[in-house]
């Protein structure tokens, strides 16, 4: 193959999207088969680009020119889409990078899911891809679609539809099938995409590092994300962070759960926090609307473009309804109660406002027109009102039977009070296409069940984008080292939270200065559970019972390690409090640090009532977490219980989420139970637990 | 007017439904008014009867004669719609119930949620229907349609079409406007209805009420219910009996919730249970299907038809998928992971037969075909395997982008593999209005959303109907008569309820017989609350500190009621356990009795741990409800703590729950608490209150 210099240099962006040449390596020649479709959609789309088929068996493939191989291409193509099974394939891609080609996709599955096997092929993947410097999509891909370059590079039936409409909105998935619905379900709902990409395995690019790609492109104005978990969570933070910078919003669906990450952790932080909650709070904290319904993930897009900043804000919304059908109005109202959100009663100054622009309205949670609200002017003057009430953050306008037989004149005062960024959206009770394609036409957020109504506006209000919190790092490997309670104290200490005073008892050594009752414990890096080896003796009256818990702990722990040094043993005040907490904190290998609040004691473990947020956090937010954790009411006065110290509690939660930025080679670190004294009293730390990682 | 004999004796259902001839009081002449819409819909059905429109003002109305008073009609209406607005809908009433007409349905508001007026208009209402025998749909009733009779006897604006589907399900709506979405969206969906009601407030006909009227009419083969909450439980209940025995599934979709009732409680049992979870038993126990998303409502009703028993099952519903795209059916997998159902594995036979009719299957909870999956042969073979197979209760098909392309080849298999009544579903991932129309004509389940497929399974599977159940009374109303704690001891061990031993001391008799440590507490039917007065002195080690305790009760008593009698003061031995537990019954106005069990403590009652039921229920019920209290498991061996005697737990529900057949009278009881001793210690009652009612 000539090697033709390129006339200008290309970006990796420029050869995954488009492409000058692209190569289609296994292309075949029967329309029936898998791989004879990215050549039939490329033709159908109107790919301006050079297209050469590779087939070792024909002379021509779907009417057109086929080449045997890769070599003997008349010019290097910039991306080659790999059609061929998992082992044709990655000789494939060897040929792909040894010709010096910039990107390949690879459509067989076969690597990263398919046990050692598979982990060897991805291995030799990745291995290619160092060696050649080739970039890789998939394996498991179905492709990447540019509409613009008219590059539908897929293997995708859904692709078979010329004339899917083009859009702004940039939409990556970790299934390549459910593109097809993407596309389907947007063109029925007048959305359609600048792009999209199957990431498959993500062996080399991520989801993260591809979308970053299209960050510049001035014609992609937000995103669409299909996860079916957090992988590459720093890809993906970089490219949120950069989404965020340049005001394009994104919304995602997560899809699944994993439950490996959890038996990592030594210590209760894991397995209370759950990766679905992790992977949930990665995608709040990074501005990220989350939505919980498959409708709302297209439906949430026109409303983003509406609220398109991630910024916290720290309170729940505010949302007035205005509606023509109280029932389905009622629908909307308990959705949005179901998800925390109340409907609210417009004040006395805009119900007078109502009142005087001829609107009948009263102090009730929805501005119910009745029959009235059909005619423009009423609906048009009560949206207006609404729209300018400085209490609502946005006005839902529910509306019934009128949108079905009058669709012009239902949503007519919709779109224009609507106008080009006002917080308005629609809810169409009954079935009423016409109305609902107006709407969209105009870019007014539109939905068609009361669930992805409410499921769409909590889902964007929730994101929050702080643009300070420092990068997720790469996940560490090497080794992990436990540290003892001391040096757990130590760390925590520096962090600012307050622990028990402790005293370390060598040997038979006389007890000084100890106060009473104490506790005696076994202190042991390797001895994360002390209570299971006879390690803890509590209630100790004085220095005779503590020579004595000392000998027992001694014991306990040598019978279960025979042979061991006899182990030290640490000894401190018993706190009391008023109630117990767990402090944890953890950086997960996907999303990064982590800190977890949870109420002490078994019931709180039983009913996972606990709280989590990416780390650092500040005392707002640690504030926000006390409140989640429904225990602890009974320290917020409740039924005139005295109260606990839930700011220390909330101080110290900021204390150790501050060990992200303090002391990053800590992965992990729990305090249980931190004692919450009285209201005033502070807390205190009386156990701890750390490991610390080799920084790379 | 001349009374004619009737030729027939017609029932309230023919009146209701097939009237020989409607009065349209208050008709209006202008088309734009709503009072005009019920004829013109009535004339476009094609309505058979005899229609007199009534309009003191004019001669005609929309070009049909006009009488100007009901007593001018020329025979007697059976069913009057009254169209006026809210006084002059009373004269109207007034005269329709002296000129003997069976029937009336009032269209305006203003009665029952218009304060003391609106009370004062109902109370007239019903006064009219007590003294003339007339019956009454509304008042805020949009009316009642009766698709066979061609009766559009309604002012909702959906009915303006006249190409509605004609169905076998009969509708009924607290909110009049939903009827419009339920008829246009169920027309999209290919769904008809026999008839529609509108029941308004429900003053005097129920919605229970008309529903039943329609139990025995073969062309209606189930039900769709609109709810706002459960009213007028007992008619609910005896239709949905009806409706159970007959073998007609009911949907429904419950919206809203009171606080009312709640204050009514003296108890901690009405807070704790809140009025949705008594709204969510009672539909469930009723052998009601109830949905949770809007769409379910109306996609729901095939799949009842291919389940319409709803026998109590006792264990979750075992789900196999079958798929062409992985992402879609992981969607509704979470979907009903959600919901506590877990997709299954196929079992080693059935894999063996799958893969022996040609379909690659390994052990995953989804039967992923792939591409494969769109031939014909491949999914039919598949569907008719898992079908066959005993480990599942339900298939459902997860379809791609084919049923998009090739509507009639995708979903072919599942029309076949389906038959008449194979319990399998379809859902579709792209949007596929063809496809679904194939499957909605054939009757095959079919659904757009992976949450109303999920909402749907789940919400046909839970429902449960039990045949011996005692009917719900209709509410008691008179005095209330609090029992004292011995009272209420001797109700609980009449139903088989352990309770402490218990001494009454009375003045300052001297203790005898008593085991310590002891606590003495004051014994008074009025004071429900003992440690608010304090009245509970705890821990009483010999007879001195019960007289000492006794007296420092009667002044604390006497210091909050001054003047009154010295109070009794119950002396019991204090009883340890493992773990407390509350259990209480109420017989709540609108559901009937029902029986609750929650953990003891602060957090439980913070966490609103507790599950509830309508009572009486078995021993497996009891079982199931201890199970569904998290706090429990703390008592079930979590962690290697020692196991409670969580069977004594559950024989004491039983026994509490039986109070709805042994006692009548009393209305509300609660044990709190109710001590949980070692495993095959059993349970005691250590506290009790009892409220009982006069029997009408």
């Amino acid at each position: 193959m000539p090697s033709a210099p390129d006339p200008a240099p290309a970006s990796l962006a420029d050869h995954l999207f488009r492409p000058a040449a692209i190569a289609l390596v296994g292309a075949s020649d029967d329309p029936a088969k898998t791989a004879a479709r990215p050549l039939t959609y490329l033709r159908q789309a109107g790919f301006g680009g050079a297209v050469f088929p590779v087939n070792p068996a024909r002379a021509t493939v779907l009417g057109e020119k086929a080449w045997a191989r890769l070599s003997d291409l008349p010019r290097r193509p910039d991306h080659a889409f790999i059609l061929t099974p998992t082992e044709a394939a990655l000789e494939s891609l060897e040929e792909c990078g040894r010709l010096g080609i910039p990107v390949a996709t690879i459509l067989a599955d076969g690597f990263a899911e398919a046990g050692a096997a598979g982990a060897a092929r991805e291995a030799r993947v990745l291995e290619i891809a160092a060696r050649t410097g080739i970039r890789i999509v998939g394996p498991g891909s179905l492709g990447v679609v540019d509409r613009r370059s008219r590059m539908t590079l897929t293997a995708n039936a859904a692709f078979a539809e010329s004339d899917l409409p083009l859009g702004t909105t940039f939409a990556a998935s970790h299934s390549g099938s459910l593109m097809g619905a993407l596309v389907s379900r947007g063109k029925a709902k007048g959305i359609g995409f600048s792009g999209l990409v199957s990431v498959g395995s993500e062996t080399d690019l991520s989801m993260g590092a591809i979308c970053s790609l299209t960050l510049d492109d001035p014609d992609v104005r937000s995103y669409l994300l299909f996860l079916e978990g957090i992988r590459h969570g720093h890809d993906l933070s970089a490219f949120a962070r950069g989404a965020a910078e340049r005001g394009k919003p994104i919304v995602a669906y997560l899809l699944g759960r994993s439950a490996e990450a959890r038996e990592l952790a030594v210590s209760h932080t894991g397995a209370l926090a759950g990766d679905t909650d992790l992977a949930v709070e990665f995608l709040a904290a990074h501005g990220i609307a989350r939505v919980e319904t498959f409708e709302g993930l297209l439906e949430a897009l026109p409303l983003l473009q509406r609220l398109p900043s991630a910024a916290p804000r720290g309170r729940s919304i505010s949302v007035g309804v205005v509606t023509t059908t109280g029932g389905g109005a009622a629908m909307v109202v308990e959705q949005l109660a179901l998800r925390g959100v109340s409907a609210c009663v417009p004040s006395r100054e805009t119900l007078r406002r109502l009142n005087a622009a001829g609107v009948s309205a009263g102090a009730a949670r929805i501005v119910d027109l009745t029959l009235t609200g059909t005619r423009y002017e009423v609906m048009k003057a009560a949206l207006d009102v609404m729209l300018a009430a400085p209490e609502f953050d946005l006005v839902v306008a529910v509306v019934g039977s009128s949108a079905r037989f009058q669709p012009e004149l239902a949503v007519q005062p919709i779109i224009d009070s609507a106008g080009e960024g006002k917080r308005l959206v629609a809810f169409i009770v009954p079935e009423a296409p016409e109305a609902l394609g107006r709407l969209s036409e105009r870019q007014v957020p539109a939905f068609r069940t009361p669930e992805s109504c409410a499921d769409a506006i909590v889902a964007v209000w929730n994101r929050r984008f702080v643009a300070d919190r420092p990068p997720v790092s790469p996940p560490r490997s090497g080794p992990r080292n436990h540290l003892d309670e001391l040096e757990a104290y130590a760390v925590l200490s520096r962090a600012g939270l307050t622990c028990a005073p402790a005293i370390v008892l060598e040997d038979d050594a006389e007890p000084k200065g100890l106060t009473y009752p104490a506790v005696a414990k076994v202190l042991a890096a390797d001895i994360p559970h002390k209570t299971d080896v006879g390690g803890v003796v509590l209630n100790l009256e004085d220095e005779q019972a503590v020579r004595e818990a000392a000998r027992t702990i001694r014991r306990n722990v040598l019978a279960h390690r025979p042979g061991a040094e006899p182990p030290r043993i640490l000894v401190q005040p018993m706190i009391k409090g008023l109630g117990e907490a767990l402090v944890g904190y953890r950086v997960d290998p996907q999303v990064g640090p982590i800190v977890l609040v949870a109420a002490g004691g078994v019931l709180a473990e039983i009913a996972r009532d606990r709280s989590v947020r990416l780390a650092p956090v500040d005392l707002s937010t640690a504030r926000a977490m006390v409140a989640e954790v429904r225990s602890f009411d009974a320290l917020a006065g409740y039924r005139g219980r005295p109260r606990g110290d839930l700011e220390g509690l909330a101080r110290a939660i900021v204390a150790m989420s501050r060990l992200a930025v303090l002391a990053p080679e800590i992965i992990e670190c729990e305090v249980n139970p931190l004692i919450v004294r009285a209201e005033g009293d502070g807390v205190v730390a009386v156990d701890a637990l750390a490991v610390a990682a080799s920084l790379p």
